[in-house]
C-alpha cells in the first residue's frame, strides 16, 4: 500500500515549513510511492536546477536499496567502487547523501520515500523527517 | 522571469479542483518553469505510473516548441515523420496530445508551462487552463 | 499491495503450460509488481534475444497506462504519433502489442502485470490470462 | 551452448533454498545465458527495488569480464579508476561485489552466469554457488 497524495502533500508542506523555520537554503522536496514513482514535488524559488534530479535520486536510492541515504552515504565511503557501480547499474537513480528517507506504515511496510536537496545533506534529512512527522507518518523504522 | 512555487501550487490546486468538478479520471499535474525544470507536481491516487512522464513531456514539449501541445498534436498528424524525429532529437521530452499549456506573464513572456495527463487530452487541457485561470495567470496567449 | 513471488511463479508456470498445450513458439514470461519492478521471469529455450525486453515492455506499458496492451495496441493504431511520443517519453518502456495484462486483487486494485512475448500478440495474451487464471488471480478487471 | 530454462530454474530454486536455510535477507536471483540475456529470475518478497538491476549487473559483469565478481571486486579496489571506466563503457552492466558467478559445462565452456543481490556480497555468492551445485552444474572453474 503506497502513501496517498494527501499524505505526500502533507509531507512536502511539513518539510518546507521546517526548512523555513531554520532558514535553510531553497529546497526541492519530492515524495515517491513504494514503487519509486513521483506523487508530489515542490521546488522553492531560488533552488538550483538539479535539485529535482538530486532529490529524486535520494528518494529512489533509499527505496531501491531499502535504507535511508544517510546510511548509504556512510557505506559508500567504505566501498566507493561498488556503490559507484550500483549508480551505473541503476541508471543514476541514486544519490549518496543524506536526505533520502523511507516512509513506512505502522506494520513497518514501505509506503514510499521522501527526497530533499538544497541545503546540507544533514539539514535535508532533518527536513525530510520533520515532514514525515508533521504528516503523522513517523515510525521507528523511518527514524 | 519564471513563475513562483506559490503560483505553481495554485495552478496544481486549481487544475485538480477542475478535474474533480468534472469527475475526470485520476490526473497527474506538473508545472515547469521557463527553463522546463519542475516546480510543482501532484499525482492523484489511482493515476497510472506513466502519468508523471507524460504530463512532463506535454509541458516540456509545449515550452520546447513554443506552443501548446494541442497545436503540436494537430501539426504532428500532418507531418508525423518530422515530429517523431523531434521526439527522438529531444530525448522523448515531448508528447503529442493536448494538455501541455504555456503560461505567460502580462507582457506575453513565457514564465512556464503546465502539463496534465490522466483523462482525454481535451479534458487534460481544459483542467490545465482552469488551473492557470484559478491562479490568476490567464493571458490571451495562454488561451 | 503487490503480488508475491509465489503468485508470480504460479503465473509463469501456468502461462508456460498454456503455451506448451497449444504448441506456441518459445515464450518469455515476466511478472512485474504494482510498481513495475520484476518479480519473476522465465524464457523458454529457443526464444529469441529480445523476448525479455519486449515482454517487460508489454507488462510495464500496461501498468504505466493503466490498461492491457491489447487495448493500447488498438488505440495506438488510431493515434500513432501520440503513442510513439509516449514510447519516447517513457524511455521505451512500452510495447504496443497484446500480451501485457494487468493483475488486480479482489478489490480491483492493481497488484502487478504479466508480459509475454514469443508468439502472436493474441497467443501471448491468451497465455498471460491463462497464467493469471491458473494462479487463482483472475478478476473481471483482468479479463 | 547455453544453459536451459530447466537448469536456470533449478539454479534459482537451489539458491533461494540456500538463502532461506541461512536466514539471508530477501534475495533477487537472476540466471543469464552465455550471451548475457536473462533466462530466469526471482525476487523474494521484501527485497528492495534495485535488487533486479544489481543482480543482473553482477551476472553480466562476470560474463563480460570472464571472471566472478568476487575477483572483479578485489581487482577494482586496487584500480578503481579503470574499473569505473569499464562500468561507464558498458553502460553500467557490471557491479563490483561478490555474487556474480560464471556457470561452465564439463568442458569448461561458459554456459551462463548467476547473479544474486540482497544480503552481503559473500552471502550472495555462497547462495549462487549453492544454486549451481544443486542444479548439478558445479565445475572446478565455477568454484
Amino acid at each position: 500500500m503506497s502513501l496517498t497524495l494527501e499524505q505526500a502533500q502533507a509531507i512536502v508542506a511539513g518539510a518546507l515549513a521546517e526548512g523555513r523555520s531554520r532558514a535553510a537554503k531553497p529546497l526541492a522536496v519530492i515524495v515517491l510511492d513504494a514503487g519509486a514513482h513521483p506523487v508530489a514535488f515542490a521546488r522553492e524559488d531560488g533552488a538550483s536546477l538539479f535539485r529535482f534530479d538530486i532529490a529524486r535520486a535520494k528518494a529512489a536510492g533509499a527505496l531501491g536499496m531499502g535504507m535511508d541515504t544517510a546510511v548509504l552515504a556512510e557505506r559508500a565511503k567504505g566501498n566507493p567502487v561498488f556503490f559507484q557501480s550500483v549508480s551505473g547499474a541503476v541508471g543514476g537513480q541514486i544519490a549518496f547523501s543524506p536526505g533520502g528517507v523511507i516512509v513506512r506504515d505502522a506494520a513497518g511496510c514501505v509506503t514510499g520515500a521522501v527526497g530533499i536537496s538544497g541545503d546540507t545533506g544533514e539539514c535535508d534529512a532533518d527536513c525530510a523527517r520533520a515532514g514525515i512527522v508533521s504528516a503523522g507518518l513517523d515510525q521507528e523504522n523511518a527514524k
